[in-house]
C-alpha cells in the first residue's frame, strides 16, 4: 500500500557516517533512505548576550538546503536575501530539541552551533537533522571531555526525531516525500533515548484527526525513535 | 497555586466584541483575560498564483504585535526590516488552522486575509488570534452569503485554540504570561467545534514530559475549546 | 457643501480616552471622527548615542497603521520589509513636534518613545497622532514626577496639530478622508497651547495657492488647535 | 552678523551651468554658494502603473549625496542597503514641487525622472535641487517640443525654492550650513515664477515662532525666489 | 619547501565522482586534495529575459560554502541576508568561464544552472568549482542529447581552471590554503582543453610581480589544466 | 578601423583636475575621453577591526555611478536596496590595487577611503577610478606629511590602470564604450610607475584567446600605463 512497499510501521534504511569533514569539532552524514543531511557541530567560547556571565552554555542550530537537493531546483536562500519562514521554523525546532537533552551547567559558558545542510531531500529532513545533529553534538562534546574542558557529561539523554502521519487512511511511520505530499495529517515526534517526549507537532492540512488516531501515531513514533537511538549509539560508540 | 488564583482547569474570562472597525468585512476584538487581539477579515477577488483558475478559495493570516503590547517595549518589526521568526511561525499556524475548517470549493476563487494584531499581550496570543480570527472570518463569510456571492456555507466547523502546559508540576489550562514564562512544558491545541484535532504543538524547554501527561493536557484542551466555541457562537449568533 | 455637512470651520467630534493599555507608562485612544489612533508612551533609561552623557533627555516617535485601518487593505510594512517613505516622514514629524514642547534638561537623561498606531483611518492621522501622542507623553511624565524621578515639569506647553486645506475652492478645517482625497491644497499646523507655531506644512498637489489663502488657513488652524488643547487638558486633568 | 557677512536678505551667489553631461536629455550643475548639485532629466516612454492608459504624464525625482559631499564622510546609502528617511523625504518633496508646475495632459503619457545628486553640500541642498531640477526638466521638455513629440508647452510656470529661517533672533534668507545648524527655526518655500505658493515647510527644532515672524520669512522668500527664477530664465533662454 | 612537500609544479590529488545526487540532471563531487565541491547542473526551459525569443541558450552558476567548510565557522549567507562580495564575484566568474566553452545556438533556448557548493575548503575552491562544474554540465548536456532535445554537441571544448602563485619567492602550481594565505601573488587561469585562454586573473596583495614571473605562472597553469582536462575526460567517458 | 578613428595603440585624451571639492582631504576629477570620475580621499583615525592595534594603516575604496552617467538611466543602487555584483567587484578591485602601492607601516594606524563616483561613463570606468583614485590618495597623504602626522612617504610607487582588448580581431588600447560592448576579449592591467604588475584580469565573453595575443595586450598596457603615470605626476607635482 505504501509507494515504497514498506509496512506501516517500517522505517527506511538508516545510516550514520561520522567524521565526514576535517574542520568541524563533530560531524556526520545521516542518511534516512534518500534523505541525506550533513551535520556539523562547531564549538565557540562566546555565548549569546542574554546568558553572558551566567556560567550556562548554549546549543543552537542552523538549517539549509542545497538548491538542487530537491526534485526541481529551489532558489538559493542566500541569493533571495533571506531565510524563508519554513527554514526559520525548522532551525528553531532543531535548536530547541537538542537543548532539551543538554545540561547547560555542565556544558559551561560556551556555545555549540549545529549546522544541518540537506544534500538530498526525500521527506523528513527536519527529523533527520535532529537525529544527525545530536550525533555531531555528541562527538563535539566528546572532544571537550577528552580535553578536560568539560568534566561531567552535559548530554543527559540522546535526542532523536521521527515523522508519522495518516496516509491513505492509515497511520504510517517515517514518511518519504511521495507520502508526505499526499498525507492529510502528519507531524513529528521528538523524544529522548529514555522514551520521554520533548516536542509533538501534529498538523492537518485540509483534514482533521481524532484522539484515537493521535494515540496510534504515538505508538509508531516510539518504535521509530527506539531504532534511531540505537543507530546513534552504534555510530558514536 | 496559580498566580491568578484560578483552578487548574479554569480558563480566563473570555469576551468577543464584533464590528469594531468600519472598513473590514468582518472584525472583532477578542479578550482572553488581559490578552487583547484585534482581528479583521478582508475579502479580495484575487487568489495566490498557485491556485489561479482552480476555482478554489484561499484563507491566509498575518500576525503582528504593537510595540508596547508587552511589558517592555519591543522593536517594531516594520522598523527592523523584517518579521521575526516567531511572527512568521505564528501567522503560518493561524492560516493553516483556519483553512482546516473551510470548504475551499464552496468559498469559490477568492481570498480572505485575516489580520490578527495584538493590542495587549498577557500570554496565549496565538490561540486568541485563531479563536478571534475565526469570528472575523465567520462575519466576512456571512456577508458573502447574504450578498449571494457564496451559496453554501464554506465554514464547515468552527475552529478554536487553547494553550495548556505543565506549571509547577501540574497540568494547567490557558496559561497567562507569568505561567507561560515559568512552564517547562507548554503548547497549543487547535480543535474544531465537533471535537476533532487540527493541530497539536507541545514543546518542552529544558524539560521533558511523559505520555500520561500528554493525555491530561488533551483533557484540559477539550474542556477549553468547548468553552471558546460557545463564546464564538454567542458572538456571531 | 462639505460631504459631512460640517461648517467650514467645524472640527469633527474629538474624544480622548486615557489608560487604555496596562503596560505603557502613558496611553490613550484618540478619536477624531472616524480616525482612531492608539498612542502609548514608553520610558527608558537609555538615550541615543549622540546625547549620551549630556544630561539631556530625548523624545522620539514611531507611527504605524494596521493593514485594514483603511478602506482597502494595505500591505503590512513588517511583511514588505521596510517602512514606506510616508511612514518615515510622519514619524519624524511627530517626534519633532513633541520635542518642541519639552524642556530636555528638566526631563533628564532618559528617552520617551511615543508609539502611534492607527486602528481606523479617515483622514488626519498624523495630526491625531501628535495630539494624542502629547497626552500619552503627559501621562508618562506625570508618572515620573509622582515618583520624584523628575522634579520640575519638562512639558512647558501642550502641543497639538490640525489639518486645513482648500476644498471646492473654500478653506476648511480638519479634513476627513473624502475631503483630503479631493483637496488641491492641504497641510498641517502644529502649535502650542499658547498659540505659537511649531511647524507649518502646506502643500499643493497639482495646484497652487496665494498668500491670502495661507492667512485664512492659519485662522482656521488657530481655532482648531484651541479646541484640541482644551480636550487634552480635560483628558489629563 | 551672519557668518558669511551677508545682509539678512542676501542670497548667496547663484550660477546654473547647463548641458553638463552628454547622455541626459536635460542637465545642469547648479551652484548656490558652496552647495553644488548635478541635476539630470531622463525621458522614458513608460509611466507608473497607476496612470497607465490615462494619457497623463508623470514627473518624479530622486536625490542623493556623494559620500564626501559633506564635511565628514557619510556612509554611502547604496552600501547601507537603503535610502535614509531624510533622503526619501527630500526626493518626494522635489517630485511634488516639480509636478505643481506641469500640465500633465500636455506632457502626454511619458515619465520624466529628475535626478539630483549633491556633489558638494553647504546647506540648502533640497532648494537647490528643486531650482536646478526645474532647469533640467525645462531642457528635456524643450527637446520633446523641438522633436514635435509634445505640441503645447507642459511647463506652465517655473518652479523654484529657497530656505529661510530665524538665526540669532533675526529672519534671514538662504541659510548656509553654519547658519542652518544653529537656526532654531527654518524651512523652505517653494513658489512659482508668478508668485504663487506650492509648498511651505517651516519647522522649529527646540523652539517656536510667531505668526508675525512667519510673515517676515515669507517676505524674504518672495525676494529670493524672484532672483532664482531670473537665473533659471537666463540659463535656459 | 611547500608545506605539503609537493614539488613546485605538482597538483594535489584529483578525483571526480559523478552521479552523486539523484535529482540533478548532472552532478559530481570533485576533490582537489582536501577541497571538496559538490557540483550539480539543472536544466530549465526558461531563459533570462534578455535572450527570450532569441533561440540562444544560457549557462549560469551559483556558488556557496557550507558554514563549517572552513577552519573557523563562517556566518551563513542566507542568515546574514545577502551574498558577500566574494561569493558574487566567484559565481559570476564560474558562469562566464563555462559559457566560454558553449555553443549557445546548439544548446537551444534553455538554461542550465550549475550550483557549486563547497563541502570542505582547503584553497582553490573557485577553480575546483569551474572544473567540476564543467563535468556536471557535460553530464546534463549528455542527457539532452540522448533524449534528442539537442542535436549537435553544444560543448565545443572542455573548460578547466587552476590556481598559481608566487609562494616563498617561487612560482607554484595549485595552492592549498596554507600557501594561499601566505602567497604575495596568486591567481587563476581558466583554459580550454585545446590550450586556449578564457580568463586570466593574477593579483598581488601587498606585493608586485614582473612580466617574467607572469610567464612562469602561465607555464605551470598549462601543465595543471592539461591534467585536469584528462581527469574530466576520464570521469565523463 | 576604431569607431573613434584612434590608432590601435592610442589612448583617449587624459585630463586630471585636482582640488575639485572643498571638504575632502584629496580630490580630483579624472577625464579619460568621455569617461569622467570624481575621486575623493577621506582620512579617518579609525581602522577596520581586523588590524586594530597593529600599527598598520588601511586603504579602501567605494565605487558608484550616478543613475544617468550612462546612455539609458540605470536604477539607483541606494533605491534598489543593495550594491550590485558589478559594483562590489569593482570597488574591491580598486581597494586592492591602491593598497599594492602603499607602505602600511609608514601610513600608520589610520584609514583612507577613496570614493570613486562616475559622473559620465564611456567605457573604462574602473581603470579611470584606480588612476584618479591614486591622485586623490596622493593629495591626502601629502596633507598628512605636511602636517607631520606621517614622516616617511607611504606611497612607494604610483598605481595606474588601463584596459586592453581584442576588437575586430586586433589588439587595442583603452577601449571606449562602443569598442567595449563589441570586444570578444578584454580586461584590465594594473601596474606601478616602475613597470611592475599588480593585477591582470583578462576575460573572454563567448570567445577565447592565445598566449601570443596575451603578450601583445601586455605591450599595449605598458605603453598606456606609462602615459597615465606621467599625467598623475603632472597633476600632483
Amino acid at each position: 500500500m505504501r509507494p515504497s512497499g514498506r509496512d506501516l510501521s517500517d522505517m527506511r534504511a538508516v545510516s550514520i557516517e561520522t567524521g565526514v569533514t576535517k574542520h568541524a569539532e563533530g560531524s556526520c552524514m545521516i542518511r534516512i533512505g534518500d534523505t541525506h543531511v550533513l551535520c556539523t557541530a562547531t564549538i565557540e567560547d562566546r555565548v549569546p548576550p542574554f546568558i553572558k556571565g551566567s556560567g550556562l552554555g548554549w546549543v543552537t542550530a542552523e538549517y539549509g538546503m542545497l538548491p538542487r537537493a530537491t526534485n526541481t531546483r529551489m532558489r538559493r536562500e542566500a541569493a533571495s536575501g533571506k531565510q524563508g519562514g519554513r527554514t526559520v521554523e525548522i532551525q528553531r525546532l532543531i535548536g530547541r530539541a537538542l537543548r532539551a537533552g543538554v545540561d547547560r551547567v555542565a556544558l559551561g559558558e560556551r556555545q555549540i552551533t549545529v549546522d544541518c545542510d540537506v544534500i538530498q531531500a526525500d521527506g523528513g529532513t527536519r527529523c533527520a537533522s535532529i537525529t544527525g545533529g545530536w550525533v555531531a553534538l555528541r562527538l563535539a562534546v566528546n572532544k571537550l571531555m577528552k580535553a578536560g574542558d568539560v568534566l561531567s557529561d552535559p548530554l543527559v539523554d540522546p535526542v532523536a526525531a521521527v515523522s508519522c502521519g495518516i496516509y491513505a487512511g492509515q497511520p504510517v511511520l517515517d514518511l518519504d516525500y511521495p507520502e508526505d505530499s499526499e498525507a492529510g495529517v502528519d507531524g513529528n515526534f521528538i523524544m529522548t533515548g529514555s522514551g520521554k517526549l520533548i516536542e509533538v507537532q501534529m498538523s492537518a492540512e485540509g483534514s482533521v484527526f481524532s484522539r484515537d488516531q493521535m494515540g496510534q501515531l504515538m505508538d509508531l513514533a516510539e518504535k521509530g525513535v527506539t531504532e534511531l537511538v540505537a543507530a546513534q549509539q552504534a555510530a558514536t560508540a
